[in-house]
């Protein structure tokens, strides 16, 4: 399907609430729950979201539109959560995307963007030349990705509880060796 | 993690919310988009969730309580939303969905179960014996593998114009053969 900013958009503003509808009033076991060693909760995720906000996609956006490819972009820190305060309530964190996201997507939308910007191009750190069109699609898919990631975090909490089923809900099958791992399920570099 | 009903119900009253966040008012391109051929789309996923509010999990949990092992539950239909009006438009669909889930919860509350019930038995058209935790438990998985389904549906939408990104986002490479593979990610057989 080809990206339309209306739709990528409608999109985007979806996801912080979806998640708070996911997350939010959780018992903290399950929110801080992983699947295992190396791997990410659902507290990790929001919090890498939040980071992906401040300092990835639409500084990004700008950067294309400020410097082409005249300037790399920044190489985005997929494990700064880990460095914030841990102890904030995971709806102090679903309320801070919400905020941000909407605040990047004002600021988007003044940048009054058409489908003849779509091809500009800009200089990822590790992927080299990209368009708008690909980072604006990235941006929607990073956040589904990570919607789907929460979805089997929480699902893998009752692997040992489904009993028999397990043979019938492969996404219990699903290992992940590391958080990290470019070849596994997970995006987590942007 | 251990099986509570309590949070087990907390996750099943919110699945409604989220898809209704999720899917409602997006294009119907969208809504009806599938991972290929044989595959299933959110509009599918969400009257599969209806049959499995229908005649699936309550009616399961009742035939324990009821009959114990002495009568075996009633095969689930995985394709019956395909044999529905499809020309509903999915917003009817996500109400639908979200009554019966109300009513659903209401009456699995009024059954008043506690732990001295989980380990009560049915039998599995396929898996055989059973216990009403196992059950429970899936229902709840049931439901956070089909939001992930969901996302992932989705995100693909999107595969091929998020150009050199496509490496770091593994969802985008999970192939599915058919909608019916239980080899696959989805669980698609309560």
């Amino acid at each position: 399907m080809e990206m339309k900013l209306s739709e990528a958009t409608q999109i985007l503003e979806r996801t912080p609430v979806v998640l708070i509808h996911m997350l939010r009033d959780l018992p903290e076991e399950w929110v801080r729950a992983t699947e295992g060693d190396n791997t990410w909760s659902c507290y990790d995720v929001v919090g890498h979201l939040i980071h992906g906000e401040v300092t990835d996609w639409l500084p990004r956006v700008r950067m294309i539109l400020e410097y082409g490819e005249s300037r790399s972009f920044e190489p985005f820190d997929r494990l700064a959560q880990f460095r914030e305060d841990r102890t904030q309530p995971i709806e102090r964190l679903l309320d801070r995307f919400k905020e941000l996201r909407e605040r990047n997507l004002a600021a988007l939308s003044s940048l009054r963007l058409g489908a003849a910007d779509f091809p500009r191009t800009g200089i990822h750190p590790a992927l080299g030349t990209v368009t708008l069109k690909q980072l604006l699609s990235s941006w929607v898919v990073h956040d589904l990705t990570h919607i789907s990631q929460i979805s089997r975090v929480l699902a893998k909490q009752y692997a040992a509880e489904v009993g028999p089923w397990k043979a019938y809900m492969g996404i219990l099958n699903i290992s992940i060796d590391r958080s990290g791992d470019r070849s596994g399920v997970d995006p987590v570099m942007p």
